[in-house]
């Protein structure tokens, strides 16, 4: 078998078969194929697309290019979520802690990565104490006990998806809705999920920007799990503005803490009700849709699911009394707020920018070797569609330092006010099965 | 300038502009741009395509990322003939001395190369005695003097289209009229040439099977040329067959003495007075093609083409006598006939085959260290549309070994015999100017 003739044969638009997929990605893993025959041939599936089978196979290619997690020795089935990225997105903090209180089994394995705020493992470490430092063994041990535990990212997962996204990313290839699917899916088919929920974002501040294209990115993820034998579902969600309020580590903690307790972010709550319901359904753990969300309603009402967030969080030294003192997390130093200049209605929120703003305060890493301010970021005061009165707080600044100037400058070009009334965006656009 | 997002621009079908082809040809030669993005981007021009004046940009890049032959001390318009490739194409040979004959300067910068006979230069290395170790002083006198001199390759011309050249035969991008086009353009421009003929081969035998195909490309270099102020012209001609009788060098350069004398086989005869033709036009050596024609005609029925063909050969040390005795050239040990099976009309012969079996033989070379055989070859006996009896000799095998088992199943199976009668093959099927 030749490279040469495989890019060639995707080229001219017909289909590779397994053994083909498994020779590029295996040539490609060692270090025999090289990168410029596999950029060539990435560009060459950016116009030509994958067939259904091509995008199973490509997955599984990568699933097995390294290590992968065994998680059988947890009862359950494993449910993992993922999501597309976006602004101020507490769904991940909230989910676990709630599905895992309806007895979902929850192993979470997360990285810190770079972005606007930190990865999950950064916002759990405002919890004095917490971390992530556990053995596999213990790991497991955590999640049967208590159906949650988290722990950092180890082992040489998915080195050839690692590996062609680095190349993609330098040859203007990211943007291919195959190559999207399939190195999402082997991540998390080789961190042990045996079903899936996946939150597609869509609207400005998200990756994918078309409601089409992100109906399109779902259903190729949903297929390529049902092909697989990994049973997934997909929810399409909005990011025309950021979810929920906090945009920050301690902040979004705080956020998860509020909502597991019913009193968080409308949007938030009602996206992790609906994501949550998918998980214990694909869990096996309730019947029904309607079944799944009135359990989960039911712990939230209860307190089980906040009492679920505090024995995780002291099972890994965290110190679990900030979920009923949250005012326990990193504090900025200061608080200021940006006032509105007009009356109106808020007609924009750009995502994007808001996260930038955020980052400028010291939230996210813009290098690996950034350090993050857990304690600062942003709160929404008011969201697409809210009447505003010039001079109302528009968004809460919190702050380690006193010149904010950029800050401000990029959040008043980030809102737009309207005179005329606004609706409230959509919040769930389509359901993927 | 980012190389990922020209790659970006050019996936999305927008035109680059000069500054970014220039930035992209320099950036590649000198190493700062790698393999892996060129390849994308070339991946993406083959779906993309590029614009007229892309093209010529891509071409001018090329030309200037090393040296370029200065023929400025040679009088009169410098008209450089290419030909696309083919078998048994001895059409330079043959067009060299012809319109030398009528006083358009040939300044030939010649090669090897791989292929089923040798390039140029080995060809004319039949003839005893004969070398292309001139000095560029010494070239430029002898044209100036003979109007015809051919010279070795020297320098380091179009570099990044040698680089591009290697890299695209990798990843699955020959195919690309753009490149193809900017590719030869770029060599011939590189060369010296004022004025461009370009001999666009198409049919089975040639890299462009398709006669659409070959059009586009004709059209394409066509267009360059007008664009960086070469005059350019193409004949579109068969290769559907291979040229003439000859494949082999010793063997064709007797039938380019045929040709010169007057007593050549037609069709090589024919597309050699219609592109020297244009030749001589473009050299302002006459006012119309017709013109031009009559002198070509004429030169060949009076001697002087014949005659030129002798004093070049002398002038770089070879046995002019070969004109007038062309059996003194390398002969080989061995004639054999190949016998026809039926009776019939020949229907087809399938030129790559025909040059592989020459190959066999020893005529061409497979790789860079292999060792031609000038002396062997193939003349054909019978071209499509002729009647043949069974027991006629369709091809003569000139071989220096006695056993040719392989020779003749080759050419077996690549000659088609039909009972029904058949049309000869159109020999040029259009002309773009």
């Amino acid at each position: 078998m030749r490279m040469v003739d495989l890019i060639e044969k995707k080229r001219d638009g017909h289909e590779l078969t397994k053994e083909e997929i498994h020779f590029i990605v295996d040539g490609y893993t060692k270090g025999d194929i090289p990168d410029y025959q596999m950029s060539a041939l990435t560009m060459a599936i950016y116009f030509q697309g994958m067939a259904d089978q091509e995008r199973a196979e490509l997955t599984m290619a990568m699933v097995h290019s390294g290590d992968t997690i065994d998680l059988s020795e947890i009862e359950g089935i494993k449910v993992d979520k993922h999501s597309t990225g976006g602004v101020g997105d507490t769904t991940t903090l909230v989910l676990g802690p709630l599905v895992a209180a309806v007895g979902v089994p929850v192993a979470k394995m997360s990285g810190r990565g770079l972005g606007h705020t930190g990865g999950t493992i950064d916002k759990l470490e405002a919890v004095p104490g917490f971390h992530v430092e556990i053995e596999n063994k213990q790991f497991i041990e955590l999640v049967n006990k208590n159906k949650i535990a988290v722990i950092g990212q180890s082992g040489n997962l998915t080195p050839a998806d690692k590996s062609l996204y680095g190349l993609r990313d330098v040859t203007a290839t990211v943007n291919s809705i195959p190559l999207i699917a399939s190195s999402i899916m082997s991540k998390k088919i080789a961190a042990g999920a045996d079903a899936i929920v996946l939150d597609v974002k869509t609207g400005a501040g998200a990756f994918m920007k078309d409601l089409d294209e992100s109906k399109k990115l779902a259903k190729a993820m949903v297929d390529i799990g049902n092909l697989v034998g990994r049973r997934t579902m997909a929810v399409i969600s909005d990011m025309s503005q950021p979810l929920g309020y906090a945009i920050g580590n301690a902040l979004e903690v705080k956020e998860a803490i509020d909502t597991l307790s019913g009193k968080g972010p409308k949007d938030l709550e009602e996206l992790c009700l609906v994501l949550g319901s998918y998980m214990v359904l694909l869990a096996e753990k309730a019947a029904s849709l309607e079944e799944a969300r009135s359990m989960l309603e039911e712990v939230i009402k209860n307190g089980q699911a906040l009492q679920t967030l505090k024995v995780f969080l002291e099972a890994q030294g965290g110190d679990g009394s900030v979920v009923d003192h949250p005012e326990t997390l990193p504090q900025a130093k200061y608080q200021f707020e940006l006032e509105a200049k007009d009356d109106g209605y808020v007609s924009e929120i750009i995502a994007d920018s808001v996260g930038t703003a955020a980052m400028l305060l010291g939230a996210g890493r813009a290098t690996k070797d950034s350090v993050i301010d857990l304690a600062v970021g942003l709160v929404l005061n008011k969201k697409i569609g809210d009447k505003v009165n010039k001079g109302e707080s528009l968004v809460t600044i919190h702050s380690n330092q006193e010149d904010i100037e950029d800050v401000r400058n990029k959040l008043y070009n980030s809102i737009s006010i309207s005179t005329n009334e606004v609706e409230e965006p959509k919040l769930i656009y389509a359901t993927v099965e």
